[in-house]
């Protein structure tokens, strides 16, 4: 019960009056704050300038770079993604600057072309489904939106999502093609999947035969801390269980060095490798070669990258803490909302009372402080069912902005949840 | 008639015995000449050597261009591809490093999402059909081919595609949703559309209501001459008679800087143009900037893109002419082939006897010449229906390269038409 619930109407009302009279004090500061998207700082961006200082043009392997050619990237790179996460050469497709344009492309060649090795496109097929374990990332949601799949939402566990409601759907319905997952410091929660939900993923008995596991693995290594989270290899697994085919792994380097130009990487099986080759090669004569081959002389080893990734740390962890902080000193006690500290990762979640989260987004925005909107953005159709999930994105604000931000947040958590109480 | 054709069977007899010696002689050569695909030379890649040099991020409005956004590209970069192209900056979307994966999109969209404002997706009907001016670029009948989009070949005339043809067959049939053109310095044959071919396609009166036209204007600056030829605006036109949303132009510096790091253009009517930002948001974040703005320092102005294609040229036009001089001077009276001498763009087409562009292309590369093959893959399905069409792509090689390639070539060629002589 939140500590509202016990007060009186007029104690509600004049703490109410008291926060009122706050609010208006931020209001006329004409804040400007922005919270609402996972976009890394300058001072994060200029750990990377050295790429731009590199005019090489010839790979090691002497593929000149300028040229047409090399559909899947060049083989440096594509060794370098291989040893982060511990795939094949022959497992990793590179693409542009865009690992969402990858997993739309994905999404698209099974809608017009069909699942690799089982040419029935979804499109032509009366319904299609996806399992959306929510919240989530909205932009996942979007491609289903735009392609007219229909979402199903997955609550998410603190080991990932309900496995229990995973299994039994698509166990039972054929129209289901395919599961969402951010497996790793997920978006907006922070939380990594389990061993036992990655194995139960990698071995789901499916009705559908052209059933696919979509894993953004976008932040595989942005840890805050020196205890990082341990995903287990899906790709590995599903080997176990023959469903290799299944899996269609994504990474990128835009939050490991330049959010807009980075180069991506698509992970899968050989089998399914082979041939996005070709019907990659009818989209494109090759990716951006020259920005491939900047990235790799940039780090060279996958242990330049994991030492990379401690630098971002060293700017975010003291934000995320920022963040966190403020939320326990103003809101601790009270039972009016609840948020994760992640390992890794972009994003705090802050769960409201049920029914707040807009009221506290729209009351934040009149301050000046903007946060992903609508409030429920992070679910399937923009629409959360319990209208109580808020994401915070801390990366891009100064220290000193955020403190101000998330006191003007937790203020409005106040006031939406006395009203409530008072309603 | 050729002159073949005249001789009887013991001169044709005894010319195929002293050309297959010849024929021996290259094969104990063993040449490696490729002339198969329209790519650039180190010396032409060399020109925008100093594009790698460039370390800016911010572009002079004041992005920062290592960051996410900017969904339809740097505004100092749509502005130049504004003035090349003589249309308004509102009209013009950059992408990444490859046209042709605009052009995979645009297709892809019609199919999953409909024709801006006409939201029915061309998959959920039973059939369709798209126009293919032939011979013409291989990879955009693949992009139908993969879709499953039924193609109808198009003569081309010297004025461009057979309008007769064209415009008979959209208006009785509703299936028939759009056609592909190389309008300028056409793949392969080198034709500019005339004014009155533009000002029909304009104005094609469609039973379908949502036909677009595919404009790939990929070698718009890519003059030979400096008496270049002179291509209509269609989108002007198309404004005139009210169908500038059919319109989808593309353009890229693939072969004005990089081949491989280019950077591309989409340019549509604004109320397409609005519609695409947001469906193309869905896809990505935004295109790679830093490309983007290395190519707008490199050029500043649409004068120096202009000056910068004369470099090309200086390039270019030998190695044209190389080509063109040695298929005079061994193929010249015989009747048996001919080729076009293009003002602009990349390729010669070689017009062999009915039935033997194969036979050639298969003994050409039994000496080491490797021409684009198929012979027919400048057509649908990559067949030929006559089998005479043969694309040679003469910017790679050195000269002293393509004197011997295309000396192999014209051999083949009187072989090949001695062959069908006597057959």
């Amino acid at each position: 019960m939140s500590k509202y619930q016990s007060m009186s109407t007029s104690e509600l009302e004049s703490q109410l009056s008291i926060l009122t009279e706050d609010f208006n004090g931020y209001k006329q500061k004409e804040l400007k704050l922005v919270m609402s998207r996972g976009v890394p700082c300058p001072a994060q961006l200029d750990l990377s300038n050295e790429i731009l200082h590199n005019s090489n043009f010839k790979t090691p392997s002497g593929v000149d770079c300028r040229n047409y050619g090399v559909v899947d990237g060049i083989e440096e790179g594509r060794q370098l993604f291989a040893e982060l996460l511990d795939v094949s050469v022959s497992e990793v497709i590179l693409g542009g600057n865009s690992s969402l344009q990858l997993m739309y492309e994905t999404i698209s060649r099974c809608m017009l072309v069909g699942v690799p090795g089982i040419n029935r496109p979804w499109s032509k097929l009366d319904k299609i489904k996806f399992l959306c374990p929510s919240p989530g990332y909205d932009r996942h949601f979007s491609i289903c939106e735009l392609f007219g799949i229909e979402m199903i939402i997955i609550p998410m566990t603190s080991s990932g999502p309900d496995m229990n409601l995973v299994e039994k759907l698509v166990a039972s319905d054929p129209s289901i093609k395919g599961i969402w997952n951010v497996p790793k410091y997920s978006n907006p929660e922070g939380i990594t999947y389990s061993d036992d939900t990655v194995k139960r993923l990698a071995g789901l008995k499916t009705a559908a035969d052209d059933f696919i596991i979509m894993w953004d693995n976008a932040y595989a290594f942005h840890h805050l801390t020196d205890t990082p989270d341990q995903l287990l290899d899906i790709l590995a697994e599903a080997k176990q269980t023959k469903n290799e085919n299944r899996i269609f792994q994504f990474a990128s380097t835009s939050k490991i060095t330049f959010a807009g130009s980075g180069i991506s990487a698509l992970i899968t099986s050989n089998f399914n490798a082979d041939i996005l080759r070709k019907q990659i090669n009818i989209a494109t004569i090759g990716p951006d070669k020259i920005a491939q081959l900047r990235h790799f002389e940039f780090f060279k080893t996958a242990d330049a990258v994991r030492k990379h990734m401690k630098l971002h740390a060293n700017i975010l962890k003291p934000k995320f803490d920022a963040v966190c902080n403020v939320l326990a000193k103003t809101l601790d006690g009270l039972d009016i909302a609840w948020w994760n500290r992640p390992n890794g990762g972009y994003f705090v979640n802050l769960r409201t009372l049920d029914g707040c989260a807009d009221r506290i987004v729209k009351l934040a925005g009149e301050c000046g402080v903007s946060l992903t909107a609508p409030a429920g953005s992070a679910f399937p159709y923009k629409k959360d069912p319990d209208y109580r999930n808020i994401r915070i994105a801390p990366s891009y604000p100064s220290i000193e902005e955020l403190e101000i931000a998330i006191n003007v947040l937790a203020l409005c958590t106040k006031i939406a949840s006395i009203e409530k109480a008072l309603a």
